[in-house]
């Protein structure tokens, strides 16, 4: 028994050959969040305030689709949303519709600490962050020059991208942003434990490419995005529908709880055998210290560490890296 | 094996001094609306059209918290929420945030149909029903007096009623409709299931008396408020919170996936051992055709009926009935 963190970055059809310029940034910034993550538990804070430290690291980088960098509706706006949940009292927060909050994952963790509420969104999300001071700012500021591109791309194919992270089909040769496979992948999270097995986990996401106004995915659902409780803490991310359709987070928990499996089988059934190749990735630690990190995709970007001095930072199978 | 449907109109703390008056268009509400889901069962609809059906029914019934009768917002206005799952194919769709929409199951059931997503919110969802020509009427249609009124209360006593079953404290004597403890119960939902084993669920709300705008509850959370699966299907209502916490309607059918038990074992385990007492209901029913109507309050208004000829209408405890 000792802590154990897990984060992650997406999980999607990243291909081998993706080139160097967009898998350097992404690995750097795994290496630097696993660190704050670590050096906050080796500092005694509390896995709730680990994970939240981690994953606003992750929505202040522009390489993921979190916070700045979030993917665009069909409009051309942004909508952030996130939740976050401790595993021992279950108490857990959930935003969603955010167009100027800079911290997703803070404002779902006041929602927890501040309202008789878990879940707010869109306008009364917004409303309450200006109410409690948080940072906000001009929505212009989580827009990347790469989203407005990958939304053009979207819209002149046509489609949602809701099988978001394989390559356009209409111009295959192009080497375009959604085209080099790694578009809309990028939905973060992060799971701890510190060495009292206290857990907690937390998730953020701007949602997919060309997405309808209002539409809502797993990240903010507790038990399809987000779960913790005494046992284990899951972070989701891949095809958000699928997601939800399998109760994913809670059901990697359930499996412990109700059928005695490891953190490890109970992950890896719930990757294997309910929800479709392609669509689903994972990061979780148990109360013990264990850590998991399983996907049914081609890779995930992702990172752990254990108090035993385990470490791995990886995009796709081991045996490739 | 044959066809079962069971309904509710919410959980929570019923006097059993409740006024005749309070009483009695709640109960024939729930008679009407049997009827019409056990008739339409017999004629063979699908269980995903069964459930609609009902559920428009009781949203249309001003006693109940859903559609026309959905309680008040801090603000004055109502922000209603459905979801819809549909066993076999764990399709899904879920709304949060309608302030127009006469019946917001259909438009759970049109974005689980019409779109590639599960769940809309707010402006986005409002104008997808436009874009769906689904009735939509000016939100004056929802607002009751009595509703008016208990905000009003709600308000005077400066709190959200999240314990929104209990008398208000302040003014004891007075018989109000808080005061008489059934005010905010009235969430509803539907489950059925067809002699084939095909299984649908449903549930409707207005949510919390006075709660913040943007709050979602557990009624559009697939996992939650709602689930189904080849095994069961399920609808709770009470504590939306806490049975947002407890991933409710998917906990029953895990219990029944990963551990064996029997739909009515799994319920009962859900409502006395993983949620506080005086928190939650749920009706269910299986694909063997079992039907269960439990809760840890002090009633739920609930009925229910399957093909071998057993039939319940009841709001306490059959004992007291």
């Amino acid at each position: 028994m000792g802590w154990a963190i897990a984060l992650h970055g997406g999980a999607g059809d990243i291909p081998l050959s993706l080139a160097a310029e967009r898998r350097q940034p992404r690995e750097a910034a795994l290496r630097h969040c696993l660190k704050v993550g670590v050096n906050a538990l080796k500092a005694q804070k509390s896995p709730l305030d680990v994970v939240e430290l981690v994953v606003r690291e992750l929505e202040n980088n522009p390489h993921y689709n979190a916070g700045r960098g979030s993917v665009l509706t069909r409009e051309g706006t942004i909508e952030m949303e996130a939740s976050i949940m401790d595993g021992n009292t279950k108490r857990c927060g959930a935003v969603s519709g955010l167009t100027t909050v800079v911290n997703p994952i803070s404002l779902a963790r006041l929602v927890m600490e501040k309202t008789p509420h878990i879940y707010l969104a869109f306008d009364g999300a917004e409303r309450f962050a200006r109410e409690q001071g948080i940072e906000t700012v001009d929505s212009s500021h989580f827009i990347t020059q790469e989203n407005i591109e990958r939304l053009k791309q979207a819209k002149e194919a046509n489609r949602v991208q809701i099988d978001y992270t394989q390559p356009i089909q209409k111009d295959e040769k192009k080497e375009t942003p959604t085209a080099n496979g790694d578009s809309q992948i990028g939905t973060v999270g992060c799971v701890a434990v510190d060495s009292h097995g206290n857990l907690a986990s937390a998730t953020s996401t701007g949602g997919l490419v060309n997405k309808m106004v209002g539409r809502i995915g797993d990240t903010p659902i507790i038990g399809a995005g987000t779960y913790a409780n005494n046992l284990c803490a899951v972070s989701a991310t891949g095809k958000g529908e699928a997601i939800m359709r399998g109760t994913v987070a809670r059901d990697v928990a359930a499996l412990m709880e109700f059928k005695g499996l490891s953190l490890k089988e109970a992950a890896a059934y719930v990757v294997e055998e309910c929800v479709p190749r392609g669509n689903v990735g994972l990061v979780a630690v148990s109360a013990k210290g264990e850590v998991t990190m399983a996907y049914n995709t081609t890779g995930m970007f992702r990172a752990c560490a254990t108090e035993d001095g385990y470490s791995e930072i990886a995009i796709w199978p081991s045996v490739q890296n």
